[in-house]
Protein backbone atom coordinates (compact mmCIF):
# COMPACT_ATOMS: atom_id res chain seq x y z
CA UNK A 1 0.00 0.00 0.00
CA UNK A 2 1.59 3.35 -0.89
CA UNK A 3 0.73 6.53 1.18
CA UNK A 4 0.84 10.08 -0.04
CA UNK A 5 3.67 11.82 1.42
CA UNK A 6 3.15 13.96 4.75
CA UNK A 7 4.22 17.42 4.80
CA UNK A 8 6.03 18.32 8.17
CA UNK A 9 6.60 21.99 9.40
CA UNK A 10 9.27 21.83 12.72
CA UNK A 11 9.90 24.64 14.92
CA UNK A 12 12.73 25.89 17.37
CA UNK A 13 11.14 28.31 18.85
CA UNK A 14 12.81 31.63 20.49
CA UNK A 15 11.66 35.26 21.30
CA UNK A 16 14.61 36.77 19.42
CA UNK A 17 14.68 34.14 16.69
CA UNK A 18 12.48 31.03 15.88
CA UNK A 19 13.13 28.50 13.20
CA UNK A 20 11.36 26.92 10.76
CA UNK A 21 11.57 24.04 8.56
CA UNK A 22 9.70 21.97 6.19
CA UNK A 23 10.48 17.96 4.91
CA UNK A 24 8.12 16.34 2.90
CA UNK A 25 8.39 12.76 4.63
CA UNK A 26 7.44 9.34 2.21
CA UNK A 27 7.80 6.70 3.99
CA UNK A 28 11.50 6.18 4.02
CA UNK A 29 12.13 9.02 2.22
CA UNK A 30 12.77 12.33 3.77
CA UNK A 31 12.43 15.34 0.91
CA UNK A 32 13.78 18.94 2.22
CA UNK A 33 11.02 21.80 1.15
CA UNK A 34 12.14 24.85 3.15
CA UNK A 35 13.48 26.45 6.23
CA UNK A 36 13.99 29.87 7.60
CA UNK A 37 13.94 31.85 10.65
CA UNK A 38 11.12 34.31 12.28
CA UNK A 39 13.42 37.18 13.80
CA UNK A 40 12.24 40.21 16.27
CA UNK A 41 13.73 43.51 17.36
CA UNK A 42 14.84 43.33 21.16
CA UNK A 43 13.58 47.16 21.40
CA UNK A 44 10.17 46.25 20.29
CA UNK A 45 7.16 45.90 22.62
CA UNK A 46 6.74 42.51 23.69
CA UNK A 47 3.28 42.15 22.30
CA UNK A 48 4.50 43.23 18.89
CA UNK A 49 7.56 40.68 18.56
CA UNK A 50 5.09 37.83 19.99
CA UNK A 51 2.92 39.09 16.59
CA UNK A 52 6.00 39.08 14.25
CA UNK A 53 6.53 35.64 15.25
CA UNK A 54 2.98 34.62 14.90
CA UNK A 55 2.72 36.62 11.52
CA UNK A 56 6.21 34.88 10.50
CA UNK A 57 4.92 31.59 11.10
CA UNK A 58 1.18 31.79 9.63
CA UNK A 59 3.20 32.63 6.25
CA UNK A 60 5.11 29.52 6.37
CA UNK A 61 1.95 28.12 6.71
CA UNK A 62 0.17 29.34 4.18
CA UNK A 63 3.01 28.84 2.00
CA UNK A 64 3.64 25.41 2.27
CA UNK A 65 0.80 23.90 3.79
CA UNK A 66 2.04 21.05 5.89
CA UNK A 67 0.11 18.64 7.47
CA UNK A 68 1.76 17.94 10.93
CA UNK A 69 3.85 20.33 13.10
CA UNK A 70 6.59 19.73 15.63
CA UNK A 71 8.63 21.42 18.35
CA UNK A 72 11.16 20.70 20.86
CA UNK A 73 10.16 20.12 25.08
CA UNK A 74 11.39 22.99 26.39
CA UNK A 75 14.58 22.51 28.40
CA UNK A 76 13.64 24.10 31.74
CA UNK A 77 16.98 25.68 33.54
CA UNK A 78 17.39 28.06 36.45
CA UNK A 79 17.33 31.30 34.72
CA UNK A 80 13.40 31.95 35.31
CA UNK A 81 13.38 34.97 33.03
CA UNK A 82 15.25 33.33 30.06
CA UNK A 83 12.41 30.47 31.05
CA UNK A 84 9.18 33.00 30.76
CA UNK A 85 10.48 34.31 27.13
CA UNK A 86 11.07 31.33 25.61
CA UNK A 87 7.89 30.69 27.37
CA UNK A 88 5.90 33.50 25.51
CA UNK A 89 7.87 32.53 22.52
CA UNK A 90 6.67 29.21 22.73
CA UNK A 91 2.91 29.33 23.76
CA UNK A 92 2.45 31.59 20.16
CA UNK A 93 5.06 28.93 17.88
CA UNK A 94 2.78 26.48 19.24
CA UNK A 95 -0.43 28.10 18.87
CA UNK A 96 0.20 28.98 15.10
CA UNK A 97 -0.25 25.40 13.77
CA UNK A 98 -3.01 25.09 16.64
CA UNK A 99 -5.25 28.21 14.56
CA UNK A 100 -4.75 26.61 11.28
CA UNK A 101 -6.06 22.92 12.88
CA UNK A 102 -2.85 21.24 12.52
CA UNK A 103 -1.66 19.06 15.82
CA UNK A 104 1.32 19.69 17.05
CA UNK A 105 3.89 16.56 18.90
CA UNK A 106 6.09 17.47 21.37
CA UNK A 107 9.93 15.72 21.18
CA UNK A 108 12.77 16.00 23.92
CA UNK A 109 16.10 17.47 23.02
CA UNK A 110 17.84 14.35 23.52
CA UNK A 111 14.83 12.47 21.67
CA UNK A 112 15.71 14.71 18.44
CA UNK A 113 19.45 14.16 18.66
CA UNK A 114 19.04 10.19 19.28
CA UNK A 115 16.95 10.19 16.64
CA UNK A 116 18.78 12.59 13.93
CA UNK A 117 22.48 11.47 15.35
CA UNK A 118 22.16 8.02 16.67
CA UNK A 119 23.14 9.54 19.89
CA UNK A 120 20.90 11.54 23.21
CA UNK A 121 24.51 13.73 23.59
CA UNK A 122 25.23 14.49 20.20
CA UNK A 123 26.54 18.07 19.60
CA UNK A 124 25.50 21.07 17.62
CA UNK A 125 28.13 20.04 14.55
CA UNK A 126 26.95 16.13 14.52
CA UNK A 127 22.98 17.47 13.93
CA UNK A 128 24.38 19.43 11.42
CA UNK A 129 26.34 16.64 9.55
CA UNK A 130 23.47 14.32 9.45
CA UNK A 131 21.31 16.96 8.04
CA UNK A 132 23.60 17.13 5.44
CA UNK A 133 23.19 13.37 4.29
CA UNK A 134 19.70 13.12 5.42
CA UNK A 135 18.24 16.46 3.33
CA UNK A 136 21.30 17.29 1.16
CA UNK A 137 19.18 19.95 -0.67
CA UNK A 138 19.22 21.50 2.80
CA UNK A 139 21.49 24.33 3.48
CA UNK A 140 19.59 26.53 6.73
CA UNK A 141 21.58 29.44 7.68
CA UNK A 142 21.25 29.48 10.49
CA UNK A 143 21.18 26.98 13.91
CA UNK A 144 17.49 27.41 14.56
CA UNK A 145 16.97 26.65 10.72
CA UNK A 146 18.91 23.38 11.21
CA UNK A 147 17.26 22.61 14.57
CA UNK A 148 13.88 22.55 13.27
CA UNK A 149 14.13 20.58 10.20
CA UNK A 150 16.26 18.27 13.25
CA UNK A 151 12.33 18.64 14.93
CA UNK A 152 10.72 18.10 11.42
CA UNK A 153 12.97 14.62 10.90
CA UNK A 154 12.48 13.34 14.37
CA UNK A 155 8.86 13.50 13.93
CA UNK A 156 9.00 12.17 10.31
CA UNK A 157 11.00 9.21 12.19
CA UNK A 158 8.21 8.82 15.25
CA UNK A 159 5.15 9.39 13.18
CA UNK A 160 6.20 6.34 10.73
CA UNK A 161 7.33 4.06 13.32
CA UNK A 162 4.24 4.29 15.06
CA UNK A 163 2.48 3.20 11.72
CA UNK A 164 4.76 0.15 11.08
CA UNK A 165 3.56 -0.97 14.36
CA UNK A 166 0.33 -0.40 13.60
CA UNK A 167 0.82 -2.49 10.35
CA UNK A 168 3.04 -5.45 12.26
CA UNK A 169 -0.19 -5.18 14.92
CA UNK A 170 -2.72 -5.05 12.12
CA UNK B 1 -11.88 69.43 26.69
CA UNK B 2 -13.78 66.44 27.55
CA UNK B 3 -12.75 63.18 25.81
CA UNK B 4 -14.36 59.99 24.86
CA UNK B 5 -14.32 57.01 27.34
CA UNK B 6 -11.15 54.34 26.88
CA UNK B 7 -12.52 50.34 26.59
CA UNK B 8 -9.57 48.77 28.61
CA UNK B 9 -9.42 45.41 28.46
CA UNK B 10 -7.09 43.59 31.64
CA UNK B 11 -6.05 40.38 31.20
CA UNK B 12 -4.24 37.61 33.76
CA UNK B 13 -3.07 34.73 32.10
CA UNK B 14 -2.67 31.37 33.32
CA UNK B 15 -2.75 27.93 31.47
CA UNK B 16 -5.67 26.29 33.28
CA UNK B 17 -7.60 29.61 34.01
CA UNK B 18 -7.34 33.16 32.04
CA UNK B 19 -9.21 35.73 33.60
CA UNK B 20 -10.25 38.89 31.52
CA UNK B 21 -12.09 42.40 32.69
CA UNK B 22 -13.57 44.75 30.66
CA UNK B 23 -14.08 48.94 31.69
CA UNK B 24 -14.69 51.67 30.54
CA UNK B 25 -12.59 54.93 31.77
CA UNK B 26 -13.89 57.96 31.65
CA UNK B 27 -11.90 60.57 33.24
CA UNK B 28 -11.90 59.74 36.52
CA UNK B 29 -14.92 57.34 36.38
CA UNK B 30 -14.99 54.17 35.78
CA UNK B 31 -17.57 52.06 34.65
CA UNK B 32 -17.40 48.06 34.81
CA UNK B 33 -18.57 46.16 31.50
CA UNK B 34 -17.77 42.91 31.47
CA UNK B 35 -15.38 40.11 33.50
CA UNK B 36 -14.96 36.09 33.14
CA UNK B 37 -12.39 33.76 32.56
CA UNK B 38 -11.51 31.25 29.68
CA UNK B 39 -10.76 28.07 31.04
CA UNK B 40 -9.11 25.01 29.19
CA UNK B 41 -8.59 21.42 30.04
CA UNK B 42 -5.84 19.68 31.60
CA UNK B 43 -5.60 16.30 29.73
CA UNK B 44 -5.91 17.85 26.58
CA UNK B 45 -2.60 18.56 23.96
CA UNK B 46 -1.03 21.62 24.68
CA UNK B 47 -1.67 23.40 21.68
CA UNK B 48 -5.03 22.68 21.53
CA UNK B 49 -5.23 24.62 25.24
CA UNK B 50 -3.15 27.47 23.92
CA UNK B 51 -5.97 27.45 21.27
CA UNK B 52 -8.89 27.44 23.44
CA UNK B 53 -6.77 30.71 25.48
CA UNK B 54 -6.44 32.89 22.28
CA UNK B 55 -9.92 31.70 20.73
CA UNK B 56 -11.91 32.68 24.50
CA UNK B 57 -10.12 36.33 24.52
CA UNK B 58 -10.74 36.37 20.27
CA UNK B 59 -13.99 36.57 21.34
CA UNK B 60 -14.01 38.62 24.41
CA UNK B 61 -12.04 41.17 22.14
CA UNK B 62 -15.31 40.98 19.22
CA UNK B 63 -17.95 41.30 21.84
CA UNK B 64 -16.15 44.19 24.22
CA UNK B 65 -14.45 45.87 21.50
CA UNK B 66 -11.55 47.48 23.99
CA UNK B 67 -9.70 49.63 22.50
CA UNK B 68 -6.32 48.80 24.90
CA UNK B 69 -5.25 46.03 27.12
CA UNK B 70 -3.36 45.50 29.71
CA UNK B 71 -1.55 42.26 31.53
CA UNK B 72 0.36 41.69 35.10
CA UNK B 73 4.09 41.46 34.60
CA UNK B 74 4.85 38.08 35.70
CA UNK B 75 6.27 37.04 38.82
CA UNK B 76 9.34 34.65 38.23
CA UNK B 77 9.65 32.27 40.62
CA UNK B 78 11.87 29.26 41.26
CA UNK B 79 9.81 26.54 39.69
CA UNK B 80 10.54 26.51 36.03
CA UNK B 81 8.13 24.29 34.88
CA UNK B 82 5.25 26.75 36.32
CA UNK B 83 7.31 29.66 34.82
CA UNK B 84 7.35 27.75 31.21
CA UNK B 85 3.12 26.72 31.36
CA UNK B 86 2.44 30.73 32.13
CA UNK B 87 4.87 31.95 29.74
CA UNK B 88 2.88 30.06 27.21
CA UNK B 89 -0.37 31.31 28.28
CA UNK B 90 0.90 34.85 28.73
CA UNK B 91 2.58 34.40 24.80
CA UNK B 92 -0.95 33.74 23.39
CA UNK B 93 -2.78 36.37 25.85
CA UNK B 94 -0.75 38.86 24.57
CA UNK B 95 -1.03 37.81 21.60
CA UNK B 96 -4.71 38.10 21.17
CA UNK B 97 -5.32 42.08 21.49
CA UNK B 98 -1.69 42.25 19.37
CA UNK B 99 -3.48 40.75 16.57
CA UNK B 100 -6.76 42.97 17.11
CA UNK B 101 -3.87 46.05 16.29
CA UNK B 102 -4.18 47.08 20.11
CA UNK B 103 -1.68 47.66 22.38
CA UNK B 104 -0.80 45.85 25.64
CA UNK B 105 0.80 47.38 28.59
CA UNK B 106 2.30 45.73 31.15
CA UNK B 107 2.52 46.40 35.22
CA UNK B 108 4.00 44.80 37.80
CA UNK B 109 1.98 43.22 40.64
CA UNK B 110 2.41 45.56 43.43
CA UNK B 111 1.82 48.53 40.62
CA UNK B 112 -1.72 46.54 40.60
CA UNK B 113 -1.99 46.07 44.38
CA UNK B 114 -0.66 49.98 45.02
CA UNK B 115 -3.32 51.55 42.32
CA UNK B 116 -6.20 49.76 43.53
CA UNK B 117 -5.46 49.15 47.11
CA UNK B 118 -2.94 51.91 48.03
CA UNK B 119 -0.56 49.63 49.44
CA UNK B 120 1.83 47.36 47.27
CA UNK B 121 1.58 44.34 49.60
CA UNK B 122 -2.29 44.11 49.90
CA UNK B 123 -3.49 40.81 49.64
CA UNK B 124 -6.69 39.22 47.71
CA UNK B 125 -9.31 40.47 49.87
CA UNK B 126 -8.04 43.92 50.27
CA UNK B 127 -8.31 43.87 46.23
CA UNK B 128 -11.60 42.47 46.28
CA UNK B 129 -13.56 45.27 48.94
CA UNK B 130 -11.69 47.76 46.51
CA UNK B 131 -12.89 46.44 43.18
CA UNK B 132 -16.61 46.87 44.95
CA UNK B 133 -16.19 50.24 46.01
CA UNK B 134 -14.14 50.72 42.37
CA UNK B 135 -16.63 48.95 40.17
CA UNK B 136 -20.00 48.42 42.15
CA UNK B 137 -21.75 46.35 39.21
CA UNK B 138 -19.00 43.94 39.20
CA UNK B 139 -19.05 40.02 40.57
CA UNK B 140 -16.31 38.58 39.63
CA UNK B 141 -17.28 34.85 39.71
CA UNK B 142 -13.40 34.31 39.97
CA UNK B 143 -9.99 35.44 41.21
CA UNK B 144 -8.84 35.63 38.34
CA UNK B 145 -11.81 37.93 36.60
CA UNK B 146 -11.20 39.74 39.80
CA UNK B 147 -7.46 40.28 39.04
CA UNK B 148 -8.14 40.73 35.40
CA UNK B 149 -10.29 43.79 36.80
CA UNK B 150 -7.93 45.30 38.86
CA UNK B 151 -4.96 44.89 36.37
CA UNK B 152 -7.49 47.05 33.58
CA UNK B 153 -8.18 49.99 36.51
CA UNK B 154 -4.44 50.32 36.85
CA UNK B 155 -4.14 50.70 33.05
CA UNK B 156 -6.76 53.23 33.38
CA UNK B 157 -4.96 55.21 36.53
CA UNK B 158 -1.66 55.06 34.83
CA UNK B 159 -3.04 56.27 31.37
CA UNK B 160 -5.17 59.08 32.87
CA UNK B 161 -2.06 60.36 35.24
CA UNK B 162 -0.09 60.50 31.87
CA UNK B 163 -2.22 62.26 30.25
CA UNK B 164 -3.12 64.72 33.29
CA UNK B 165 0.91 65.35 33.66
CA UNK B 166 0.88 66.10 29.64
CA UNK B 167 -2.09 68.83 30.33
CA UNK B 168 -0.01 69.98 33.00
CA UNK B 169 2.84 70.57 31.11
CA UNK B 170 1.77 71.43 28.01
Amino acid sequence: MSRAPIRILGIDPGLRRTGWGVIDSDGNRLTFVGCGSVETREGEALAERLRAIHDGLAQVLREFVPLEAAVEQTFVNKDGVATLKLGQARGVAMLAPALAGISVAEYAPNQIKKTVVGAGHADKTQIKVMLKILLPKAAPRSTDAADALAIAITHAHHRTSTALKLKVAG
